[in-house]
This record gives C-alpha cells, sequence and structure tokens, in this order.
C-alpha cells in the first residue's frame, strides 16, 4: 500500500484541505468494524475529480463516520480514455471482468447485448460497486463509469465517431490486435474502446455489420479460443501497453 | 466450438488412425453422465505430441468407456515457449490463474515462494486439473507442465541462461512491458518466462538480486497497482501480442 496509508475510499463529496466527509454507513462499518479503526487514524479519500487526499477520522460510530480532509498526497491527472463493451456473462465472471477491468484502466463498463447472449439481466448497481472496489486497491484515481445494457444496434448508433471502436474478432482472419494497434495510427491512443462478444461469440451478421463501420478495427487474440473474460481484460492490457499508459514509466508511487 | 465436434478431451496415449483409446474414469463419467454421449459420437482427442483428431465412442460404461481414433484434424504445430514463474495465491485465484494462463498459451506453470508469499501448500495436482479443462476448452493442442513449488533461490539457480526471464516489477521504475519486450531483442521471442511476485510484492532484497542477474530484464504493467493474477495475465497477454502467436493471423480455425 502506498505512502503508510492502509485505506483508500471512493467518496463522491467535493475533497479540499479543512473539509468535512460524512461516510455512508457501509464504509462507516467497514473502517469501524472491520478494519478497527478509530478517531485520529488516517484514510486516503479520492472522488475522481480533486485527487487523492489524506483524511483523518473525527468521529466513528455505529453506521456513521466523519473525516476530515488533511493535505492531498496525489494530484488528479489525466488518465487513459478507454472504453470496455461487453456481452454479459455469469456472475462470477462478470464480477470478475468489472475488477479486473478497472485495474486494468478502463473508462466506461457498457454491457451489450447480442443475439449470442444467454444473460438477459445485469445488476449495474453490482458492476459499479465491484469497480470501485477495484479502484479503490489499486490506487486508480477514478472509477469507470458504468451503463446500463444496451443492444448492439443502440450501441452502434451510439458510438461516437471519433472514437475507435475495436472488435475483438475470433474469426482469425483480422490482424494481431498490437500490429492493428500500430495500423490504426494515434488517434487509437486518445480515446478508444472494445468490444467483446459472448461465449458463443458474435453471429457472422453481426460481425459483418461492424466490420463495415469506419471506425470499426478487427483485432486478433490469437490462435487459441479466450472466454468472453479472458478477452477481455486481455485486449485491454495489450491496448495499456503499446497504447495506453503503461507506455512510459509513469507511476503513482 | 470447432469443426462441429463440441467435445475436446485430452488423452496420454499415443493418437493414430485405428487406434483404441481407453478413457479414464472420470471422463467417461463426464461422457456418459454429463453430456450424455452414447457409441458412434464424435469426440476431438489431443495429447500434446500427435495433434488433434477426431473419434468416437466405441463402447460407453459407468466408469469407462473406449474410443477408435479416426482422422486427424489439426496437426501438432509449434507453440510459443513462455513460462509463468508466480507466487502462489489463494484457492479461487490460483485456479482461474492456472485456467487463464492455460488461455494464453502459457507453456509451463511453475509456483515460487518468495518471502511475502502468504501461501505455504500448493496443490500441483489441482492446478494441472484446471490446466488440462483450460486446454480442452480454448482449442489448444497441448497442456501446459505444472512444476512442483520451489524458492526464489532455486528458480533462480535452475533457470536456463539462455531463457530472458522477465520480472513483473511495481516499483515503477522500470520500462513499459512492451517497450522493454521490444529492447530485449528477438530472444525474447523465442523463449522467455515471467515471474510475478505474491500480493505484497516482492521483497527489496530480492529485486536487488534479480535485476542483478544478466538474464533478467524488468517489465513494468504500469502505474495502477495489479492484483498479483490480474499481472501475471496482462503480461502473459502482452507478450503473445507483441512476442508470441498473436502476432500473425494465424488460427486453428
Amino acid at each position: 500500500m502506498k505512502d503508510g496509508i492502509e485505506t483508500r475510499l471512493y467518496v463522491t463529496a467535493p475533497l479540499a484541505e479543512g473539509a468535512v466527509i460524512g461516510l455512508e454507513s457501509a464504509q462507516a462499518h467497514y473502517l469501524r468494524s472491520v478494519l478497527r479503526l478509530g478517531p485520529g487514524e488516517a484514510v486516503a479519500l479520492f472522488n475522481g475529480r480533486d485527487g487523492e487526499w489524506l483524511a483523518r477520522i473525527d468521529g466513528i460510530g455505529k453506521g456513521w463516520a466523519s473525516l476530515v480532509v488533511a493535505n492531498q498526497t496525489h494530484p488528479q491527472c489525466p488518465e487513459p480514455d478507454l472504453w470496455l463493451a461487453f456481452a454479459p456473462i455469469k456472475r462470477a465472471r462478470i464480477d470478475f471482468t468489472a475488477q479486473k477491468a478497472t485495474e486494468l484502466g478502463a473508462s466506461l463498463l457498457w454491457p451489450v447485448m447480442t443475439r449470442h447472449t444467454m444473460v438477459d439481466r445485469v445488476n449495474t448497481d453490482r458492476l459499479t460497486a465491484n469497480a470501485i472496489e477495484a479502484a479503490e486497491q489499486s490506487d486508480r484515481l477514478t472509477v469507470p463509469e458504468v451503463r446500463e445494457p444496451t443492444s448492439l444496434d443502440k450501441l452502434i448508433a451510439e458510438w461516437p465517431e471519433d472514437r475507435a471502436l475495436l472488435l475483438c474478432d475470433e474469426s482469425g482472419t483480422g490482424l494481431g490486435i498490437a500490429e492493428a494497434l500500430a495500423a490504426a495510427g494515434p488517434s487509437v491512443r486518445r480515446r478508444a474502446g472494445f468490444v467483446i462478444g459472448p461465449e458463443g461469440g458474435f453471429a457472422q451478421e453481426e460481425l459483418d455489420r461492424l466490420r463495415k463501420l469506419p471506425f470499426v478495427t478487427a483485432v486478433g487474440l490469437g490462435p487459441r479460443l479466450l472466454r468472453a473474460d479472458t478477452a477481455a481484460l486481455a485486449a485491454l492490457a495489450v491496448w495499456q501497453a503499446v497504447a495506453g499508459d503503461w507506455t512510459t514509466s509513469t507511476s503513482n508511487d
């Protein structure tokens, strides 16, 4: 853990020196009953806008806690702008996808219902809770936005034309992902997003339709058949390594 | 699933046209009681040496099955030579690591006990079972070798000097992984291996010791703190994308 502060919490309130922050009851319970922290102890806070701040517990009781913000420990800095649109999968794997995608720096998580998607309901509150927990643990200064599920039609209609849509293509006919990202040019570094199909893959007509769009680039993830959650994580990691913020030795530490 | 054959099984026996293969009782149970397959139905078999073959169930009963091998569906082909040495983690996450590393093409899984490793026992049979299942489902023609746990000292002593040892370095001081792999030159494409520390990271003296070795290259995985299992998968995916078999549009399909 960083800077000797063991606990990081995401809050929504503005953070500034001297601000008094009241925690939600679940967070207060976590500090008091799980971590057994008391008044005077330090907690790191972030809200996605104001950087990370050291705060000290001022008062804490059953279901409530108030903290006073001391000094900023990390300024807010620009983060990669990388979306993940994915066909939802079953519970443990979707939790896992939200956690890992957050660690890997996705800026937005967007469930998309495709022809072969087997899951018909998505608990976006649960996705958000997983993303917050992963952001707290991974030293991120933001939490990815979680959108409500949409159809592939609507995803295509609402996708910004200036954002590269990287189609994870299991057909084996596309360029390998690293080569495809290099060929796509610098715009793919500014803003991009992956779309990952369900375990059964995209339907042929879905693939045909996606491939025709001017902002779509098909990317290949090798000769082995990857599970949907593996494909999502692999794609995010490769993008970060070749086009995102793993390309320099910047670090939060 | 490929070629219309829904079931793939890993066996150890030699595969050739006309060979009769007896299955282990767990596999026979799976075919008979889970998939409800009967005589004449097709199963794909692979053994890591002879490619993939179509076989048909000849006889099946409680705890036994025999298959007759028909024709080869895929020749054995060279696969990436990429090791994964990792500090073992708790049960669900180590199962997950074995599964995902297999999908991502690791050729060897090697648990390594480091100073901050919190797990003192590793069930390598369970690791192997997870690797076999993932190989069956991912269309791999091999199963990664699973080694017995070792110490970091022994790992270093036994590591072949002509195999690049890629140290996943959380200190944030190393080159980003894609740049480090490019700088390491072509030898890192022939054979390489990652070593991933435990959740608490490597001890400073372990890092110092590893960094001094001539065959070690430190690679950075960006500014966010990754869990150990995420780091392992991200590293394998990036290697495959920039140095392994995702770099061309080769496919098993």
